[in-house]
């Protein structure tokens, strides 16, 4: 291939929990000049399988997906961002020198040997195991339990690099959810490959293990996996899971894992033999879009939830991280990975389960969304004008704490207060909950010196600002609209030999606003003193002081359990609610 | 008066916040024969001044209202109330054997020596310290809390019988205010009167100082008022408040002030001569409108506030009660109040501010209110289904913890926690504040054998039966609509000789369904363990282990203080919150 560097280009491709993104992206400047999106066609299914020959309804908390629905995407939404950029640019496609993606994590496909997934096979199309289990398949809790507790006991030196807590999404509870479930599927099995690779396989014709997923989600450290005994005490029959499902060669984040195959090129409409890069995660190729992937600078992806990745050339064992890997952001790195498990979440169901009439007429009578004319008027206040301080836990703490037992908690409200008092001691809530990490990165000694955000939210600036205020640190903002795509992009320039790295990449091709929202140190004061409490609030429900969250779960448990085996309301059963609420005054008895 | 006693008949007159109502009463059996309620002209007037010669703002924390309007309800609903009794029951006002009234309390008339208010003199007409202080008036709060403070300090025995705190709404706070902010009308005042008393004294022509506010709201205890000394330390020119203003001959509940009087024969349409009773407060005389005035009978008026009253033949000091009066209630037993300063207001706050569209148009769609509506979800929960817990200090604590510095606290939502689990989580923080009431009244040794529920929400079937299970107690409800005017009719019988005291009356004219809810073991089980983390979150938060509320009030102060002082928003003053909310992606930086 002969392309003029100044005319090289390479194509991204995100691949996200409803639909994948293609873009196609300059190398010298990473300008992106075209994109598409194809949503996959049997999107989530989290109820019923509705791919398989005949309909069937899925348990609680399982989440499944079709891989023929990523190949997709390949063939639409790839083909589309280069008609786009065509169109706009005057690209030519001959000029592209390689492809990267990334993909939701841990994303697990079940295949043969040759990489064909097991539900394509009519053996096993009506068994829903046979199909990829989603991030967001929380089904295998059970296991994740058992192994936690067993890594515990054993003092597994690995458990400290998870803080403490291998995740029911992780590949390992995924996998022996399915030996202890369906032995059929499982047995079936030849690799338990991540999505993020499966897809590569399909571009290049190669299965190459990524170090990224590898280490965060399949507990690879120090070269090594969980052992043969821990397995084995686990489940005598998941003894061999590693050695004959999940080990195979690991491929670095920015290294080619082959050439696009023929066929590949075909339904993409790219060159052959252009390079592919090793697969990755949507959240940590954010990082190089953002041009932040040196140490110190912490990229929070922020929406429903928000994901931290942030690299240091140091080991250390913070607490409560979700993981650290060697290489795991970029090559040559220590990339740590933390989270906050809910955050647009909890503002998206304070705003459609808390906010009455005439706010919902208000904001639409000023043509403004619910969330915007809620921060609206929360910007208005001084700090600490509505009284009050929240704990972000609706989803659990994931960051510091790893305990999903928690739950939410506002403290402060009176009479006089307003759905804007509550939404902007959610907001700061999160704020808090960021400086928490922050601190306790510090502290283990991996500082934090800027707060790079992408993601959704970061179009809120009131929201922006308190963080940077409550975290003291300049907070800049990823400036493309399709990060993890630049992201992926950046690792095909590299993959393609563009760059040396994926930090000399990224200092090219991304880009963010530096400081874009600077702590002003009078706010950050006040905010100190509403930290203070979030602290001890934090402190006094998270680490033991009081596990009433934990009991009421326990409590909420037990009743919906009651309630589904008697099939009656606890009170008046007998007594219908609408009479119950609108009874009028009981007979007289004269005492 | 020759009245036949099968037809003798009483009036009793509520006056409330902001009306007045006649209730003409058979004495033989407590029937309702008819009733007339008239709104006060004035109203409450809270920020302007309105019945002066010109109209003037009041300060924030102010109530005023003018004591002709009460003397327009004698002219207005009494009359009326004998109407209604005429057309539907062919009653003859001849019978009328006494009128007896109830009143807020504590409200406070400046008069002269004649009963004269200070408002309606020339000279102070445009004077708002010459208005009627109604009970919620708390721009005294400031003299409340030298009162207390000094109080504690020199150890006065006094201030136990109020547990620890005399309130701003209180006669001594209120006149104190008066001497530091007018001298004039101050100097001016010969009576500093109840309004429950002077408007019996417009009646009868006498003025007497009825038992129960003189006890409960002017520190009389064990025939004694605070001391000279007590008092000059306050203020020098306040040493002589009780001798020159204050002190006055008492009068017993159910006692006769005197007989009406011509003038207000004339103006009511009763008879002249009839007997007057001794003045009383709404609460009070509910619980002979109940039939529940032995001991160990708490009644419950439950409204948007809950206060408590109960008889014993024990004198006890109950942390946290509002007051111990011996004939406080009744003559002969120790009356005991208590309260919970937020019921029914957090109910209605919720409701308003937090509950959304979808919620209201369903409600609407059934015809039902939105309290009915959400009562009927919550109705058909398992108890701890809803897995949270909340603290009903919205408005702050009064028994037990007699802290208005306190505020709310939900703990346990989640991303799919609905408005109706929050609202019977609120439902049930109120019944545990009862408990925690009954529980503390039967530590000091004064224990409650039955809750008698009095106001509008005993209307709500679900909350009665949760007060039930929650509290262990038969729960009885009044069945008369009109409590407090029937209880004052009782008084009115007692004095008028027809009964020998109020207990006796109150057996055969108050009434009550009896155990009208009873409470479940199994039920009361599960609120148990929800009971016991409310203690938890109870005693933590209002008894010391974290005193964020306090904090967050004091932060809110100064935050209010710093936007009134500048007259600016917190954050981005200089940026329309608009734009901070639905602003674009910035623009791009390359790194």
């Amino acid at each position: 291939m002969n392309v003029d560097p100044h005319n090289a280009l390479v194509v991204g491709v995100d691949y996200g929990t409803l639909s994948g993104r293609a873009v196609v992206v300059r190398v010298r400047d990473g300008a992106e000049l075209g994109s598409a999106v194809h949503p996959y066609a049997h999107a989530v299914m989290e109820t019923e399988l509705t791919a398989g020959p005949s309909r069937q309804r899925l348990a609680p908390d399982w989440a499944l997906q079709v891989p023929a629905d990523y190949v997709e995407v390949l063939a639409t939404a790839v083909p589309a961002a280069l008609a786009a950029a065509e169109a706009a640019h005057g690209i030519d496609r001959a000029d592209v020198i390689g492809i990267g993606t990334d993909f939701t994590a841990c994303t697990m496909v079940p295949v043969t040997a040759d990489g064909t997934p097991l539900n394509e096979l009519e053996a096993f199309a009506d068994r829903p195991h046979a199909y990829v289990k989603l991030w967001k398949h929380h089904a295998a809790q059970g296991q994740a339990d058992r192994i936690n507790e067993l890594a515990h006991a054993r003092g597994e030196s690995w458990i400290k690099r998870y803080g403490g807590l291998i995740s029911s999404e992780w590949e390992f509870a995924k996998g022996l959810q399915i030996l202890e479930e369906d032995r059929e599927v499982y047995d079936a099995i030849e690799h338990w490959v991540e999505a993020a690779d499966w897809i590569v396989w399909q571009l290049c014709g190669q299965y190459v293990r990524n170090a990224c997923t590898a280490g965060y989600k399949g507990i690879l450290q120090d070269g090594e996996y969980p052992s043969r005994d821990f397995l084995a005490a686990l489940n005598p029959d998941f003894a061999d899971f590693v050695t004959a499902k999940v080990e195979h060669p690991i491929g670095q984040l920015g290294q080619s894992a082959g050439t696009l195959t023929a066929d590949a090129a075909r339904i993409t409409g790219l060159p052959e033999g252009i390079a592919v890069a090793v697969g990755n995660v949507d959240a940590h190729v954010t990082a190089p879009a953002a041009a932040a992937v040196e140490p110190g600078q912490m990229v929070a992806i922020m929406g429903t939830s928000t994901c931290h990745v942030m690299n240091s050339d140091t080991l250390a064992e913070v607490p409560g991280m979700c993981g650290v890997v060697e290489g795991g952001i970029v090559e040559g790195l220590w990339g740590y990975e933390a989270g906050q498990s809910g955050v647009g979440d909890i503002f998206g169901w304070f705003v459609s389960s808390a906010v009455p009439p005439t706010y919902v007429e208000a904001a639409a009578a000023r043509g403004l969304g619910v969330h915007e004319y809620l921060t609206e008027l929360a910007a208005e206040q001084e700090i600490g004008e509505h009284g009050l301080v929240a704990l972000d836990w609706h989803s659990g703490n994931r960051s510091v704490l790893v305990d999903h037992e928690l739950s939410g908690l506002v403290v402060g409200q009176t009479l006089t207060t307003r759905p804007e008092d509550t939404y902007r001691a959610l907001l700061e809530a999160t704020a808090f909950g960021t400086r928490t990490i922050v601190e306790t990165f510090a502290a283990a000694g991996v500082p934090v010196t800027e707060l790079v955000v992408a993601g959704g939210l970061l179009k809120n600036r009131l929201l922006m600002q308190i963080y940077a205020d409550v975290t003291r640190l300049p907070l800049s903002t990823i400036t493309s609209e399709q990060g993890p795509a630049l992201g992926s992009a950046i690792h095909a320039a590299v993959a393609a030999g563009a760059y040396d790295d994926v930090r000399a990449a990224a200092q090219v091709m991304g880009r963010r606003e530096v400081a874009a929202y600077t702590p002003d140190e009078d706010r950050a004061q006040r905010y100190d003193a509403l930290f203070a409490e979030y602290t001890a609030l934090h402190d006094h429900f998270g680490r033991g002081g009081n596990d009433v969250m934990h009991r009421l779960k326990a409590i909420r448990r037990d009743a919906v359990g009651r309630r589904l085996a008697t099939g009656t309301a606890g009170v008046d059963a007998d007594d219908p609610a609408g009479d119950a609420a609108a009874a009028s005054v009981p007979q007289e008895v004269t005492a």
